[in-house]
């Protein structure tokens, strides 16, 4: 594969490859795509309009804006301005007896407002449609997710020069973020479910990382705000302390996620002890990272492991923080699947990407761990993440 | 008023202003409030669950994580911890005959697995009861706001100093969100409309600022990547363009929009003239923004004025990128209404904070103009972005 340039679109055999996959997974006879996501999936351009993805010949992107910029990004040959959606019964006279929209992500006023125009179709949810074939990445797209990798290895290699004590947790948070967006970072990380917000994701200092929030994830934040429970809030670090970083790097569109713990002089011999298990643990999980395994098998070998130690209660998240998933995969958006959790019981296939986040958090004291974004490849894995795992004591 | 300090959590009397100013405008016998923005408004904190929000009484907010948090950071008095939607007929057993969502952004799927627990009640949109009375801010709030104006007055006074030929605007992006974040700003924007996405906004180099782009705003912006159109891109600066900078600051959840132009060596005389007349149009504007005056009045006046000058066919907007509006309301989130533009009859009153967005556009060169975030007071309006308005020439 041509290696990706930023200043390049997605080429039209990518796309093709792309609508292949969705189709294999199609139950109805088209889609009405409607969220920017996955029309960026399906057409490599990002605008506002109405994407109809049939289940054979050219998808329509309809545009409201920019028609401009759709067609000079886009690979899609049917590409026509749309000034309201009452031209699409005249566009779209064929939409087929079963059309699938995007119930989990689209508003109930944008749905009304657009499926009225298909009121002789049967509408059925097409959402898992476009997260089934999502869940395996193209080559195009591990390239994105490789470069997002190495922005956090980046970051994680640069955060030991920043650490000292009286730092603030919102401090080092800027730094972060200033160094992976020198880096080439796109800014932010979508997230799929309603509510769910990340920004970059959490920067915690001791108690901190086991503090709660609403966020499906194991480490806790507490960030600036009530309003905005992200990232880093005032408080300041300590000798001794276990720093936790769980952040996204993000390029053209595609998520890598990692996680590094460090500390200025050397944290309690408990969190160290707890930090080489995790090692251990994460060792033993990727060796599982292998096509044929299945998710909710690795999960459940996970908890079997972790119940015979003193770190069962308190892994993958302090209190209300824990989580029941060692892993989740990345693309896109942050929360894809195959997750390695419960229920997921389809064996992993090569280029599932998966944010591997094996971490334990003490109340009161904070967490130590790790994650790795890794690729299921032909016959193993491969970790997108390099840097190294020990803490990082300074 | 107490100044409030970032730790603080929302107090009670101030919740009780909100739920008054929302029982105002609603036309249903209670809200079930879902989306957690609605839910910060009206409860203090941002967790994920339920608020049953009733015409009297105290309201009820069902916590699925963190109830922990909620309970630390809400002063609300009916607090439960909710496992399951299953539970809602029974903690809401007289939930009124009439019951509002928020139908503008609940997602289909959420609002069918929670709209049928209330299956006996006639279902309405209960979107505008909550836009309407956040279209007037309570002391408290406008406090925040003025504190985001002056992260942006901070970052506005830095940028002369980074500025110079060679500047990528993905680093000149990258220095301002440093400068941000370093100030308190919460990191991330809030846009209530389904697609729209901000970031922080935009850094445009000449000709970037009329790009075409998906977002409803006048400034173009290209971005790293199509598939994140935001912020700054690899063009690099040179020596007598116009630098168009477009952001919001953000502080306990609450926006404030400015925009300044900069330049390395002076603009043309084209832009020079024209930024000129922006802050002559500017300042008549100003003089409108007082109670009793009408929003559509003022946007059809702004376009008469405009009218009648050589900016008219780039006022707002390159191409596609023009917008039918000359201001909208920020908030919690940044496309809140009133909006200078047509349809919005209802007079200004106090308490109403505009970002004013005078702007003009040339394709191929890029543009001018200035935004700046203003209250109406009992009188007249106050300007909350205070530093010069002139074009920074290093």
């Amino acid at each position: 594969m041509r290696i990706m340039e930023a200043t390049d679109y997605v080429p039209r055999e990518e796309l093709e490859r792309r609508w292949a996959r969705v189709r294999r997974f199609m139950d109805c006879d088209s889609l009405i795509v409607l969220q920017n996501v996955d029309q960026y999936y399906l057409t490599g351009t990002l605008q506002t309009g109405v994407l109809w993805f049939p289940r054979e010949g050219e998808p329509l992107l309809a545009v409201r804006k920019s028609f401009e910029r759709a067609k000079t990004e886009s690979a899609v040959r049917n590409l026509v301005p749309l000034k309201t959606y009452s031209e699409l019964p005249a566009l779209i006279p064929n939409p087929g007896e079963t059309i699938g929209f995007e119930l989990d992500v689209l508003p109930v006023a944008a749905y009304q407002q657009v499926s009225k125009y298909f009121s002789k179709a049967k509408i059925v949810d097409g959402s898992m449609a476009l997260r089934r074939a999502r869940a395996v990445k193209t080559l195009y797209e591990i390239e994105c997710i490789r470069r997002a990798a190495r922005q956090l290895d980046t970051m994680f290699l640069d955060v030991p020069k920043q650490l000292h004590e009286g730092l603030a947790e919102y401090e080092l948070a800027a730094r972060i973020e200033y160094v992976l967006r020198m880096a080439g970072h796109q800014g932010f990380t979508r997230v799929r479910r309603f509510n769910m917000e990340m920004h970059y994701g959490a920067v915690s200092f001791a108690e901190t990382a086991a503090y709660p929030h609403a966020f499906d994830g194991p480490v806790g934040v507490r960030g600036l705000y009530a309003a905005v429970p992200m990232m880093g809030s005032r408080r300041v670090l300590k000798r001794n302390e276990p720093v936790m970083i769980d952040i996204c790097g993000g390029y053209a569109g595609y998520i890598a996620d990692g996680s590094r713990t460090y500390s200025v002089g050397p944290v309690s011999q408990q969190m160290r002890d707890t930090h080489q298990y995790i090692l251990e643990l994460n060792s033993w999980i990727e060796d599982q990272l292998r096509p044929g395994n299945v998710p909710s098998q690795i999960y459940q070998d996970v908890l079997d492991r972790v119940a015979k130690t003193a770190f069962a209660a308190h892994f993958m998240g302090a209190g209300e923080n824990q989580v029941r998933f060692v892993a989740h995969s990345v693309g896109l958006e942050l929360d894809e699947i195959p997750v390695i959790a419960p229920k997921f019981d389809a064996p992993l296939e090569p280029g599932v990407v998966l944010a591997v986040e094996p971490k334990v958090f003490y109340p009161g004291l904070g967490g130590v761990g790790v994650e790795n974004t890794y690729v299921i490849t032909d016959h193993a894995c491969e970790r997108l993440t390099t840097s190294p795992m020990e803490i990082y004591t300074v």
